[in-house]
């Protein structure tokens, strides 16, 4: 049986200072030592520690900047034209929560960005706006509102408008402040254009079918073969889902996006779903390890994470961060509402370091 | 460097007769044994050697004979009303083509048939009628014409048609001559009908979506947690990705049924794919390893098989052998023309057995 | 809950003849089609139903007319110079048991076979003499008594014994049952010996450490890259686990030949295993799908197979066919007694078929 | 065709400041939000760019400071009496190098550990002493020099020293500073000593023969079922190795520690190799993603690490970390040398992040 969780009870460093124990950190110290004990509380925490807190960026607040940023600099002299949401307590990596990364871009009618690649994974989730295209190894892929979209790690990209479409924004996320942590992120810029080896939207033309995938076509590499997953797709299958799905107590009706060569997630770092809370829906609250961003595609809601009320209308984006309680309501009680999500979860079940909890008390109460 | 293939070179077995070894043969049978060298050549054939040949079932000859059978037994009395189709070399193991049975089932408005459960993995693939349902697992699904469900390996599962239905009429393809031979095979009865475990529909509702499966539910079973694959969502998928896919040579718009939690194949067992020939297509000659099933599920047109001619139309069902060259045609310049097929892939592959070779001048030459 | 198995029950086929279905059958009969319900009962067992029939062939029957053919054949007007052991049950396809073939080869100092490869597996088991060799895709290996060694599916493989040597005795085992019932075999010869690319001995030295690979080589073949167990490995580690591990009821200390770079079986389609009975051992009985082939590595004792009793010494010969009860007892009540075996599990398992039963009684009564 | 490295370039973020942008920034700044072209060029480097340095800790130096822990603080007071190695750039979260903890921790005869476990996962290496014992999950296992042994993720652990032992010193390792990073650590003490479940030394008996594993288990765990890799089981397999195997250029005859029950990894989060320098040898230059700490084992020599030299002898810990260009000297005419050494291989290899140069002159210049 454990042990109650008491940093003065045996099995944890409970060494008082003395002045011989000073004089020996000392000498520890000017060899690259030291005494386990004097951190081993703190490295140890008995349940897991989020860094971040909780947050939410309204869409009412940024647009306006947003698009100002479209008269301010060229994608060109950007690199890409972006504005990223900073977690209050990530600024040193330039994170929205735990390792992830997320911005909101905006590109108009007839521009474009250079082409890239890094190590660091990209997806995409469209807010507003129409002829906006990314292309991705080689394939142009046309975007709607509320389509998903990937970018894998380590593939060219370059994004941009029609001369005859509507000022584009986005969601962007990223991994870059995990795969900068891990010490891997690379950067390349592509002289000129990706040449085009695919009709357009062959992608989600080939592989956006039900249950079925081209059979003479071997897909080994590691992320899915569909990089987008239209909204005119999802949102049917889950309102099917939602006919005879009970739900997921904590989530409502939550389908994770997956990669229809392995069932899995959609690349090995980032995974994403879209979730939809059935009209006047009050989750439960569990906490788990894995760090959310959210954006409200449909509807309006709140969401209680760590005992405080944020409220959400379409377009609005807030995190979750690791282990923090968290419960979500549809404010609504003729409409659902439909939050799309990304998270590190690939990273965590992979490492095997899912956890969760249900709340004890169902809810949380309200700071 | 490859020796050509000659039985009477080095390396193979070229043993003359002599009364000595007529002796010693003797000898070695009353022992339980034998001598290798008077059967090596013939148990290791240069190439694979099939034992089924090719055969084409014409829906026009069997129909009233499979409606006939509704007169003369109830399902209660034949288990299940069924007229299987053999092929001349197979009788023997009651197959269709080498390890695969195929049959047709007819079920009455009102009727249905005993719960069951076999080590036997059983799909199927609607031919005619309304109102029809299966239940598998506690999962009653309704099937309409095209559609193609599964029914695994030891999931119980009972058929039957609503009282305000018609007539159905569906292919049943098992493994049964597989799991026979592999010594393998069960059956068991149910005591009544299953209870039902979910809404009906609930599997092609739930993980009906494109690229998205419920997040809340780890599938664990070795089969598709989608059991009915619909022609209402397969056929669109199918001219979506002729817009952009060259298709195989061998096969046109080639798609295969998949498992969404894998990727992989619907069943261990046995696949099972649909392709679309598009208006006035004659694809190119190969053989490879493996047995399939096919069924005509829209337009008309012929095949090529081992240098025989088979014409095909709407419901017709043929077979191709392992290792016999076949080439499809579509003989409309307007229409395209689907092909249903089943195999045992999931065998030949998980067993390290397939191999495939293109005809050396692209086409056969009809017999 | 399941009926009880009984052909008169519902959910059987139980029609009874009549002159107009007689009439009926012919007229299927001439179209390539039948009535399920004839047959199904028969091709739908209510449990697993072997072909084969237990047996054992005697190494003191078998070893002189095993040398005799050395003096009758040469193995280059042979192939290979192998008695084989043959299924009473199973003489149409040469299977020792159930898929599985065996036989037993002889090779004089200084002979070799032609070297050659087949899409069937095989395995030996070293039996008698010294210097026997075995070069398999480049790798030549040096055999001693008792060692287990692979030549996987479609690698080039030749055998022989070296001047200075032994005459060497060993036990071959095949797939070609299977892969000729599944139509994919075959056969090529090569012109002349392979070329050596790897030191003598470079597999199992190089892939012999415990828990250890080397790290700077990827291998993705769908087979083990150790491709010799040695007996000098195998048997202490056998008793140092026989230290330690309580054993199987069913098998004593039974270790499974794994491919170290998967943990799992060494080959696609069969696998091996090395057995120790401790002292005095008499395991319970269970039956189970899948075929098996013993030899006798070391002891004496007694298997109790199907109800009748097998004697067994070093280097006697015996299967169990699937489904079928066994138990094993070790005659000494000093020495432990060791089996070899192999089987055909990884074909049973990956395929979904494998299943087991405990007798009711814990031990058969000999009949 | 990738431009070149440049951030002056088009494709890099090159916006020049204006007090309008500066107004821009900070209105950006109160809503939680910042302009990504700030921070691009920093937050998505040209290569990987590690965060820590090369460092060396000699054994001469510590191992004083690490027996007089032994007179200052108890096990009991200190949870573990340990002195670890921080890397002077990674302080802040107590690493050795990247996110890989290690220190050296004294135990003497009679002393035991409290049992506890904690999401980080560990590993030890056994520099000193006799009579060492850890018990993992129920299982008691004995330790002696240069043995490595693991204790995965969430499994209870103690350790401790016989009372007729002698004082025990060994390395351990963990991926704290990576679990903490992650938001995912947690810890749990157990009440009093664990409870024994296996005879002592199980593991390594049941599972430490050459590729044979106990049949009758199924492992289902994400870790080896082989918990000690004994050194005197695993130097010979080094030497044996060594007589055929021509090595890596980078890294000499380098053998990775593998899960007997996957071929992979040992734990999720961490790899282990044991590696052997040949008299004389000197590797090549290169360098990679993720982070390793080495423990010399036998021998001497050098390594020259992002262009210092470092000389190293047993028990003489050092680091190499990301994207660093390292080689290996043994100095020695005719003995080998052997390093141990752990990483985070898994997590960097499972996310898609390993990549791998080699240095372009083969060899570094020493600054």
């Amino acid at each position: 049986m454990e042990t109650k969780h008491d940093d003065t009870a045996y099995g944890r460093a409970r060494v008082q200072d003395t002045p011989e124990l000073e004089a020996y950190y000392k000498k520890l110290d000017s060899l690259g030592a030291g005494a386990l004990w004097k951190v081993a509380n703190d490295i140890e925490p008995w349940e897991p520690r989020p860094s971040s807190i909780p947050m939410l960026w309204k869409y009412d607040d940024l647009r306006s900047l947003v698009l100002k940023s479209a008269e301010l600099v060229t994608p060109g002299e950007a690199g890409r034209r972006v504005v990223y949401l900073v977690n209050d307590k990530r600024k040193d990596v330039s994170a929205a929560v735990g390792w992830l990364y997320t911005g909101i871009q905006v590109t108009q009618p007839g521009e474009s960005t250079p082409a890239h690649k890094h190590k660091a994974a990209a997806l995409r989730f469209i807010m507003e706006g129409e002829g906006g295209y990314t292309v991705v190894d080689g394939n142009r892929i046309t975007l709607e509102v509320n389509d998903f979209v990937i970018t894998p790690n380590s593939t060219w990209h370059e994004h941009g408008v029609a001369e005859d479409g509507k000022t584009c924004i986005w969601q962007d996320g990223l991994d870059i402040p995990l795969v900068n942590a891990l010490e891997a992120n690379d950067y390349a810029v592509l002289d000129g254009n990706q040449e085009l080896t695919a009709p357009e939207n062959f992608s989600p033309l080939a592989y956006g079918g039900v249950g079925i995938v081209p059979a003479d076509q071997e897909w080994n590499k590691p992320y899915s073969p569909l990089f987008k997953y239209s909204w005119k797709k999802v949102y049917p299958a889950l309102l099917e889902a939602a006919k005879v799905h009970k739900g997921s107590p904590y989530d409502g009706i939550l389908m994770q996006y997956t990669n229809p060569a392995t069932g899995g997630h959609v690349m090995q770092t980032m995974g994403a779903s879209m979730q939809l809370l059935r009209a006047g829906e009050h989750t439960k609250a569990h906490k788990h390890t894995g760090s959310f961003v959210y954006q409200c595609a449909k509807g309006k809601g709140y969401s209680i994470i760590g005992g405080k009320r944020f409220d959400w209308k379409e377009r609005d984006i807030f995190c979750v961060p690791s282990w923090v309680y968290h419960e979500h309501v549809n404010l609504s009680d003729t409409e659902d509402a439909c939050l799309f999500s990304f998270n590190d979860l690939p990273v965590i079940t992979s490492l095997g370091l899912y956890q969760e909890k249900a709340h004890p008390d169902g809810h949380q109460t309200i700071e």
